[in-house]
């Protein structure tokens, strides 16, 4: 079942829009186990739209238009169609009533234009817009089926969902589904990833994995393509075995919707341990990214920003002739700060960050050079040394993760 | 000119990816007086890429591919492209340098697929890539121009600016000229911003006014077209004061590269004033966004986390009696952190936040309620009451811009 994704628009061709509508589209047909082959981006023109439907009739058996089916004078996507196949416009009378109610509702003048959102092409489905005016069609023609919908994300996603995937599911019904599992990896690159797993990659056809590198992680998704939910699953789960066999130290989480930090903050609450942190190059990016998750005031109550040396004197009393000697670009000073930061803050744990953010060098040490201290109760405090690379937003986000690593690493391994 | 922009990558087709980079670019390359034609997405599949490369031949003088220059196996784009013009890879000396100092400096193990994304194609002109390892190539066969790009947008988006786009101004010199000019507004909304400048905005066709709304600022991009510079220049500085009557007070800087943070770090600079923080519900994000700015070190040395009771308390010496009576998201509460964090911090102005972030609500106050504070030497300290809209994060980040408004505008009536 091979499908492909045409939104028409000149915004999207100026850059004034993204075009989202085509990753949502794409998720929504995939979970359908349709098969997105292209997107394609057009104009309002006619002429360049046709062209494109030639194209994709030689290639689709599902074409899914989006947008050009407004009121104004470019919306045309339905007309072009519509002429391609050799259909009239007819008028659809469920849209039309449901437009003068909106308008009698809104107590705004209908102005003429509006009525051509009420037509849909002779011979199809109409599928109604519970959130618009603009009424979509579903109709197939020498085998290829046609499905027309509205360019607004907050049309097309209620309409998709609510009216035309159901049209879909009973016309492209499944014989297999897709059932996938996302693993989350840290602190290994997507090139090593994949050396260390090629094999597995290379023999594996059903479930496939699919490796996706983001900033500071990897993200494997492993698809098993399948008649039944429940082989699928042991499928995915010897699969998984196999991967973890290899790389499981890296692993950190599972699913799409799912972060470091969310992992770091659960296994906090789990353990009942409070979190500080004292922050020097980082500038209070660890707590803030802590900050990101509701009710984490469970197990962070506050902590420094330690930027100067001043400030590491005052806020944490560290001995200012320790970072005289030693410099503040080293273990021995992301050990005081990250002691020092547990004490005053009276917490179970805390990290704390000091090195060069760039562009520039300090203390003679190159930009990206970071020391990360770990301190615990009742545990010796350590010090790490990163060398992170690219740019000083980079850097820090590198930190921020380094150090969520080892804060859910010491806590898991006492959980 | 007609260009058109392919991405290659089977996760686009999944939706696993919004396909921004087909945005960035069309922005660009309408700056450059290029006119996109058409998107397209296809999967890592060199059959079907080689297709629409055929396609693409016959319709556009440029062709933008992005994707599939990695170092993985799936990473087909720079071989189908040679292929497609009978071309071969070669090596690219500045690229593979840069490769080993990557690796000797970041002390991970090279992987032998990492050379490949080294190799450029013979007869083009390689590409830098200042923030990845990847090399691109802009090559010219046939009368038609093809320049590929890597995928991750932050490594496209600087290559293109830096590298990729004065290659392109060379190639395709402009007999007219577009000369623009990026206002930056903050504390008014795109609708609002759009409505007060109605009749300016149709009147207007050399230069155009585009606006544009990003999370909590509008800009407008103010473009002349026009053979000389000197006049393009006089126009753009009449537009301006037009739009500088109607909406100035919102105001803040010019340029693309720009932010509130970068503006209000430069006027603290100019007035020799250092600054402080104590954040609840920010978390840090306030002073975590001083520090993206390079050399903030000059009039920020540290400030506080303080989402307890407890730590309000302890770190800042704010009396608990007065937070039991008013509560922690109150005007005295905002008032008292800003105050004490100045003291305490040593600095001449210190900001305060204090409010829900949510999604719940907290001492019967709703979401989106937030208090900011700002105490400066020798001045009455004041707070204001911000209600924001939408999610957790959407609430912090406008509450760190109103902050750092709140900031800028106290310094600037000063210097």
């Amino acid at each position: 079942m091979k499908a492909e994704i045409i939104a028409v628009g000149t915004e999207l061709l100026l850059g004034q829009v993204v075009n989202t509508n085509a990753t949502f589209l794409s998720e929504e047909l995939a979970d359908l186990g349709i098969e997105v082959y292209y997107h394609t981006v057009v104009g309002d023109n006619p002429k360049r739209l046709e062209q494109l439907l030639v194209e994709a009739d030689g290639r689709s058996e599902l074409i899914v238009l989006c947008g050009g089916l407004g009121p104004t004078d470019d919306d045309l996507t339905k007309d072009t169609v519509a002429e391609h196949i050799h259909r009239s416009l007819v008028q659809d009378e469920q849209a039309l009533t449901r437009l003068h109610e909106f308008f009698k509702f809104s107590k705004n003048k209908m102005t003429e234009n509006n009525l051509r959102q009420t037509l849909m092409i002779e011979g199809g489905i109409a599928v109604q817009n519970p959130t618009g005016l603009a009424v979509g069609t579903l109709i197939t023609e020498n085998e290829t089926t046609y499905l027309l919908l509205p360019g607004p994300p907050n049309e097309l996603n209620p309409m998709f969902k609510q009216n035309a995937r159901p049209l879909l599911e009973d016309l492209f019904p499944q014989a297999e589904q897709l059932i996938s599992r996302v693993l989350r990896f840290y602190g290994i690159g997507e090139s090593q990833l994949v050396t260390e797993l090629k094999e597995l990659i290379d023999s594996q056809t059903n479930p496939t994995i699919a490796p996706y590198a983001k900033p500071n992680e990897v993200t494997l998704r492993l698809t098993a393509k399948i008649a039944d939910e429940l082989t699928g699953q042991q499928l995915l789960d010897d699969l998984e075995a196999k991967v973890m066999n290899k790389v499981g130290e890296y692993f950190y989480g599972y699913g799409d919707d799912n972060s470091l930090v969310k992992v770091t903050v659960d296994e906090l609450k789990k353990s009942g341990k409070t979190i500080t942190a004292a922050e020097s190059l980082t500038a209070g990016l660890f707590q803030s990214t802590l900050g990101d998750i509701p009710g984490v005031s469970e197990i962070f109550q506050g902590g420094f920003v330690t930027y100067s040396i001043g400030t590491k004197e005052r806020f944490l009393g560290i001995d200012p002739a320790l970072l005289e000697k030693e410099g503040t670009v080293s273990e021995a000073c992301a050990i005081a700060m990250a002691e020092q930061a547990r004490k005053v803050a009276e917490a179970d744990l805390a990290v704390s960050f000091t090195g060069v953010a760039g562009p520039d060098e300090l203390e003679g040490q190159p930009a990206g050079t970071v020391w990360i201290g770990l301190a615990q109760k009742g545990q010796p405090t350590i010090a790490v040394l990163q060398q992170f690379n690219r740019d000083r937003k980079y850097i820090r986000q590198s930190a921020v993760m380094k150090g969520l690593d080892l804060v859910r690493r010491a806590v898991v391994k006492k959980n």
